[in-house]
């Protein structure tokens, strides 16, 4: 029998304070475009964000932190080497390394980047929407050598291939986000609210969520399902009270930072839609 | 005669919701203090923002693009080299490209680098401040040996100048704005707040809404007028709102955000004040 | 007889009339997280933002600053040779500079890139948190060969030290902010909230603003007391109209943004504690 969802809203409620508890430092290295949004998303969750990306220091940084975050939104070769090297110290220290692979598919320089950056080491848990997921799941396939159905057309099949082959937790955001391991764990969490996708960032965001939850719980796959999980209710309460007084995505940039500060264990409780599939 | 106000503000209407419903990739190559606003502004309105700089990778986002905004506000060398490619591309395919010449006429270096970039081609479409489009109308003359009445104390006359001069359109931002092309045609919009000057980023913001609009509007004159006419109106009700409530330019980056997504048509003829010249 | 409270609140309110009329351009070499909050906190205040670290054109726009401000807060080596060139022009122009050592003492690469950049001159104000101040002092010592004292536990006994051998004005910010100058100056500031520290960039704001007032006020001591002063007071304010609707650090970044731009005589005087050490 699968969990409840009384049981996953528990454990999911237990990693959320352990992050204001203990205010892991995550160590980003993310694009121009999300980098203020996402050390306040994380500052208001009740994590220490850094940001840092020279090569003489992404060591000593990743050597301190809890956990690494790579973005690639506004890549270019200097800082995917930064990346290569702060992935290559995480794996050493073991601590959560969170991918989020902005764009994938969009250019050959994105793809080529993101195939470098794999050949350094496999992050603990990758997160994209549905097509960054499936180009980089045909991408490790491409290097890896695993059979073709790895670029599946379905988003979870490619996600389901992906983390297989990176031993890696996969999260695929959408309407529904979908949270996979590669031993097979499936989750599906069904809160949130379109109005998300018109602010720029809270994708990345959702990453660095990820990365301050899997400093505090060992177990990547709860860790990645908590901190979308947190952020989904949020983002449908927050989207709630937008409306409710008549404003729009400017305002919902803040609603949602208020809410990973204050939301309460009642309302996460009540709203969450969580299933586990056998 | 001229078109009235009515019909202007129907045409630029119609823009808006060709945007909205369009949803046009838009590929900024922006300053890193604008860039988030940049995009929050873009979502707001509809549009789909890309920011991507790396030489090996401009090319290929501008080849997807519907529109590139190019905008010197922090550069460096490697910068104008991006810039300089995904121009070339832009050109290539016949997509529309606006330049924002951030702070033309404060240093040499600025100077030498808007000479080069405007070297690789022209833009489609022109807009800064007064002083920033009279100093790009003094380089574009020297660099092109036109004669020096482009360089005249007179924005509009700088503005219609450069226009002529890199067949382009121009337009000058300030109390009121003014849209101009190389044909002649020359219109004046008398909407928005001097409070708009204090939220960073809304001067960039403009440009890569006119970069939207341009996406969906072949002609670029009526695209970049719609495109100002929008957001003037936006930011004249954005300020009243916030004024009303006693808050100030913090609030007014959220509100001007809310009223690019929630604008109706009706308050837009409303308050529209536009003036095509004879 | 220390000046009593009532004086310092007119000096520090006098400085803030100057910054908002006089418009100070203020020259900001900062990093990728904060440099669209500075800008705005700069704006709101009345001061006027340029940020710009091409090493063709930094020389040239401090060259027509009222102030530079230094935060290397996602240092890399190309940014502190811009922080060089600049820290030297100012110094030649005699205008104020002001540091903010993001991150002092986390990484080895840190720490030389400081120790390097202090070489280039001294500014003119070092504004920090205890730890970050503590470890400059102890840099300043080992670079200056002055004694170990300067690396004790105590943070104003570190900033005392600093001031000494910089010749500069320190402040150590926290739950009380303190000011020191070389000459033995102390004065101290318990406005503000904790709740300030969860918005990414308000120390670094802090710093932009000590900047404003520096390019107004020639006592860079009394011109950082009057930053100070002021953050501290809206800090206090827009934190308590936070929470008295219910919302949270998200809600927070705009209302100290609108306090900055409103702030009145009545509710400043009323608030500031202030007090000047013998």
């Amino acid at each position: 029998m699968n969990p409840s969802t009384a049981a996953l809203a528990e454990a999911f409620w237990a990693d959320l304070q352990a992050v204001r508890s203990q205010a892991p430092l995550v160590h980003n290295i993310t694009n121009f475009v999300v980098m203020n949004y996402s050390a306040n998303a994380l500052l208001a969750v009740g994590a220490s964000p850094v940001m840092a990306h020279a090569h003489d220091e992404v060591q000593d940084m990743a050597a301190i932190a809890g956990a690494l975050v790579l973005n690639i939104g506004t890549l270019e070769p200097a800082w995917i080497r930064s990346m290569q090297l702060a992935l290559a110290r995480a794996r050493e220290r073991g601590i959560p390394v969170v991918l989020d692979p902005v764009g994938a598919g969009a250019t050959p320089y994105r793809n080529r980047a993101l195939g470098e950056l794999l050949q350094s080491g496999a992050p603990s848990v990758v997160r994209g929407n549905g097509s960054e997921i499936m180009s980089v799941a045909g991408l490790a396939a491409a290097t890896r050598g695993v059979d073709s159905s790895a670029s599946s057309s379905e988003a979870v099949d490619a996600a389901r291939a992906l983390a297989r082959d990176l031993k890696a937790v996969v999260c695929v955001s959408g309407a529904d986000d979908h949270v996979l391991d590669a031993g097979g764990r499936w989750l599906s969490l069904a809160n949130g609210d379109p109005w998300m996708t018109r602010v720029t960032g809270v994708g990345c965001s959702a990453s660095a969520l990820v990365g301050a939850f899997a400093a505090v719980q060992p177990d990547a796959w709860r860790a990645t399902a908590a901190a979308m999980a947190v952020l989904g209710v949020v983002g449908e309460l927050a989207t709630e009270r937008t409306r409710a007084v008549g404003a729009g995505v400017g305002r919902l940039q803040l609603e949602l930072l208020d809410g990973l500060q204050l939301l309460g264990q009642d309302e996460f409780v009540a709203r969450l839609k969580v299933r586990q599939h056998a």
